[in-house]
């Protein structure tokens, strides 16, 4: 029969854009918050504020367990990474300051800084490699007596390079310098001590490896580091100030919390916390190196993805000689029910750096904790037909 | 026995915090959307990103047609209404310019004006009739060669105080300028026509009355309104842009979306189409109104309200003679199971000028659409008790 597909369930990798998958405990806290737990959270006194404020609090505690934070208030949630990233920015950088980033970061960093070069704040992007990501040479180069801030990702959400944070955040406190880590591609997935790396700001994404939904996300801020505001509002005490309250996590969450999102992200980093941070990278590492192993073996296939001596994110990018990215995706999907990314992953400095920018960007492949062998297997077999 | 309590069901009359009792269409709607429709929106081409991005496609033409908006790409949707107080003030003002305000407004309004006001932007707060919201005279004594704004509320979520919107929104058209409303208290519950109430720009709330979940909420940008951004980041298209593109309302929304909440707050929306606006209000009303008549015959309670026959929103402000409102909203709680919110609403300005700040502000008393006649009564029963 003509159109009639050729698969019976569709696979889904492309968890580095959302987690598809997610623990069941994860839509339960979800539909249970919003139905019985949402009154409005630390606005009133009543059971149902009450409720609502015990699953911020619970979150919070949860979050900096799972990061290593000092203490739960220096975790602020927000609704995305893309905001959190613009808070730590805007807060930190002033007139005449030095800011330093890397060639393989998202739009939620270069499009913020961009906004700011033209502000009077100068910033360097330094040339990161693709196997080791930022080199401290190169770093230790950019670094003048201006250079107030260092913001990179932990994990290109293009090509899987993995920055050896700990080194980079040591290098950074030794100077004097702030550390702000995007860490949209690992917070979840791969080990993340906010004290033994020396991160004085931590920027996460809530719907993707931390497994709550979308809408959901959030910063760690170090004790002691005060950032100026981009967002004003009601916070729900400390009415009467005019001014934004200074106490946190208040002063960086104005208005009304996501209660619901936060109880699924709260239900997301429990599930982490007992199976264990490293059993995720485990199986993830498993499952990216079955899909390299058989990439290897197409021909007609370039990965532009760190050799496998070197750590990696679960990532992969690809281009192939037949189709262009978007072609690929497009077949892939309709054809076989494997939904994968095209195109240039809201990162054009990444690509505009590897030069695949003007190919179309890549094909990317991310698969996450609830893919199994097969899910690699059906993809391979599709790219081979394809190649 | 003690402690046991001495009523069945609890009564939620705090819906101006956050709407509780939501049409069963919003949970199924957002339940749904989590579990089978939650790709990225806008980020692949793939099945489930396009079934995430209709969710955000119908929910825009939902609140469109709501607030009859031009087009659906006007309508940009936020993470709650303060984030789009933030975005329309900073969006709008620069150094010099003058923005009038009202004095009755939420800190969403207040502190970003505050915050303003000391980068060189001069705010002139005027004083607002409790029963009849802000006069056209006062206004035009206050308005300057330098204004480019004014911004109100429609209804006031301390005391309920209507704004004639369409008035001041003629009234500013004709001088050229610009109208923003901050309808958290008004959005799904009282008839607003952004086009024949001059209104440039909308903020709303979708978790009030739109019975949208918490984490959603917007702003309409009248056509051809251009803000700067005080957000930047991916957008899923012209990811090739260092700048942020000028498109809505990609413009305004960067980074991933709320896609299960905006599909809540689509439910919420359709749900209220259907019910009509008109039924709405009068509902509404008719409960006000049988608060009001009963609250007048209890000897020892101050109300604070605009008279009868002036129009209202769905919430009252009251002061008890024995009590605080914070021991009132508490016994009301705990022996009543009735839940009301005390202090001051996020607005400590309302309370200031109403001169309610020195008494802890305000016990508020807020029904919605899904309350019952005996929901008032039961309140009414134990306000007497507390008299």
């Amino acid at each position: 029969m003509v159109n009639e597909p050729i698969y019976d369930e569709p696979v889904y990798l492309d968890n580095a854009a959302t987690s598809w998958l997610k623990p069941e405990s994860v839509y339960v806290a979800v539909t249970q918050a919003l139905r019985e737990q949402c009154g409005n959270p630390g606005r009133s006194g009543h059971r149902f504020s009450v409720s609502a404020g015990r699953i911020l609090d619970n979150a919070r505690l949860l979050c900096a367990q799972l990061f290593n934070a000092e203490k739960p208030e220096q975790i602020i949630f927000t609704a995305n990474a893309t905001i959190a990233a613009n808070m730590v920015l805007k807060g930190i950088l002033n007139i005449g300051d030095h800011v330093i980033t890397g060639s393989l970061e998202h739009n939620a960093v270069i499009r913020p800084l961009h906004r700011l070069e033209q502000t009077g704040i100068s910033v360097s992007k330094i040339s990161v490699d693709l196997h080791q990501g930022i080199q401290l040479e190169r770093l230790k180069q950019t670094v003048t007596a201006k250079t107030k801030l260092l913001i990179c990702n932990h994990i290109s959400n293009v090509f899987g390079t993995v920055n050896d944070i700990k080194s980079i955040g040591e290098f950074c406190r030794e100077r004097g310098i702030l550390f702000a880590v995007d860490a949209a591609q690992s917070a979840g997935c791969r080990k993340i001590d906010v004290q033994a790396m020396f991160i004085d700001c931590l920027i996460f994404s809530g719907h993707k490896s931390l497994f709550g939904p979308q809408g959901t996300g959030g910063l760690y801020l170090r004790p002691g580091l005060r950032l100026a505001t981009i967002l004003e509002g009601g916070t729900g005490n400390y009415s009467e100030l005019l001014e934004q309250p200074e106490q946190l996590p208040y002063r960086l969450e104005s208005g009304t919390p996501n209660t619901p999102g936060v109880a699924g992200l709260a239900a997301g980093v429990q599930f982490i916390l007992e199976t264990g941070i490293e059993t995720i990278t485990k199986k993830e590492t498993q499952l990216i190196n079955r899909l390299l192993t058989g990439l290897a073996t197409i021909s007609g296939i370039r990965i532009i993805a760190p050799k496998p001596e070197f750590e990696r994110g679960s990532v992969v990018s690809v281009q192939l000689e037949k189709f262009s990215p978007e072609q690929a995706a497009s077949i892939l999907d309709s054809s076989f029910g494997i939904a994968v990314r095209s195109g240039l992953h809201c990162a054009a400095e990444a690509h505009r750096f590897m030069n695949t920018l003007e190919n179309g960007g890549t094909l990317r492949i991310s698969p996450n904790y609830f893919n199994e062998n097969q899910h690699i297997d059906r993809c391979l077999d599709a790219l081979r037909k394809l190649s």
